[in-house]
């Protein structure tokens, strides 16, 4: 699979996070850039219920990720209290990247999505491939991969 | 109970957090002023628990809260992926201020103790009396209350 | 104007920020969200620099602005004590939008390039006209800008 | 002077640091737990100010700084666009450590006092001496320091 970019249709991971005083701003909304924040928090909870910490990763694997590239969707704003959702879905796994989509929403509410391209890194900063037990339980996720698209990675 | 400041024994209310990397620094632990993120968690999950919520405690009554004085010791740092938990004790209620004490725990370890000043205050800056709901309820959790002082609000 | 957006060549404005710890996690560059702060406070000394602060402008005119969508790609890291340019640089006008580019910069190196539609909106969220002393303000930025393009606002 | 704490009547650094939008929260106000990122960035303006980065001085010595405790007394609120004053004062320089106060103001109004215990530490937590340069800059701050107190460091 080297040298690939698997197109997957990933199972959703969920996590919730609450919207306190420190997320929020002077405008009464949680602050633009606290929205990727949680992003993290949803993708490092996605890797933990696979069993994937990210220190321990470092420590075993000298894999850290680095982000490469994200668009973000602002369609509403959230507030001080809310209970917000994380979906996160892992849409293509390259040889050193994830390509991640995540949703966050308020009850049945999409507030904001992203799209984000996640990169394996050494402390170097140079690529890294996506360590192999990470990627056989992240293509486990995705089942049913619709199409697979060569890319150097 | 005007004009009164309460000793409370009050039971503690516990909550956890996670440790992610928008927590951590440079020095590879958690950023010193991000314990107070942490502890200000714990105190509206406390609130929370007793069924006051900021915004609707600010719409209700016009209260916000602002802290006046707060003291810190950092005993052992938090790291990446630490879970902690954050117990969270009432000790004193005055009549527009409470007194919390708060520790944060990995696992037996106390690694960060803080005492801090909450005053309710309105929009304007204030003070304001704390709302009669939120004083019975806290004063419920703290039924062995050994003494009370006279203090000027 | 109404309706319309204009493709502006704007003058580019330079802020600098300086890189603290509370910039940086524990993978010892700055995080990835940070950015969008740094961002932020080049928008904002933009506009300052054209006599706007953005508590005026909302008790003048009830705008605030809202990010609506923005794309970042991350090309270098940035790290502890690093001195920051932020270039600013509005390249499209709307009715009820503005449209901006900025480039964060070490010497002659880009580390991070953002591309951010920011809305004019009021305490409601509702959509708001640009203030026309602002839109003015801005149009003299631009002095030749190149092309006109219709657009809903 | 191994084992001292001198008390120092230190010269005051100076610094400023504007509030935006990241810096408030939804009560209008600069969140409290920011105030302690002003005040690091004082303190790191202040060693800047004699010489002395963070990243070089833990690539020199391998000491980096932890905050041990501190206290801080919050008057007045700040708001989105003020220009605040860090006043930062070495008023303690123990064998391993560094007690600082700090003053943020707007003008001539006292906002936050603060008063920080540093150490000096290695990355694995435990303490080290303040490095002798550094503790020679520091001591030049304080020409006429009025006292020296023993305490075990």
């Amino acid at each position: 699979m080297t040298g690939r970019t698997v197109a997957v249709a990933g199972v959703t991971h969920s996590t919730q996070v609450r919207v306190y005083y420190e997320d929020t701003d002077a405008a009464g909304i949680v602050y633009y850039a606290n929205f990727l924040k949680f992003a993290e928090r949803g993708r490092t909870e996605m890797l933990r219920s696979l069993g994937f910490l990210h220190h321990e990763i470092e420590a075993n694997t000298g894999v850290i990720f680095a982000v490469r590239w994200l668009a973000v969707d602002y369609i509403q704003p959230a507030r001080l209290d809310d209970l917000l959702r994380i979906d996160t879905r892992v849409v293509e796994l390259g040889a050193a990247t994830l390509r991640i989509e995540q949703q966050i929403r308020r009850d049945d509410d999409v507030l904001v999505t992203t799209d984000i391209l996640v990169a394996c890194v050494g402390r170097d900063g140079k690529p890294r491939r996506v360590p192999d037990g990470m990627r056989a339980a992240l293509a486990k996720t995705a089942p049913a991969a619709p199409s697979i698209v060569v890319k150097t990675p």
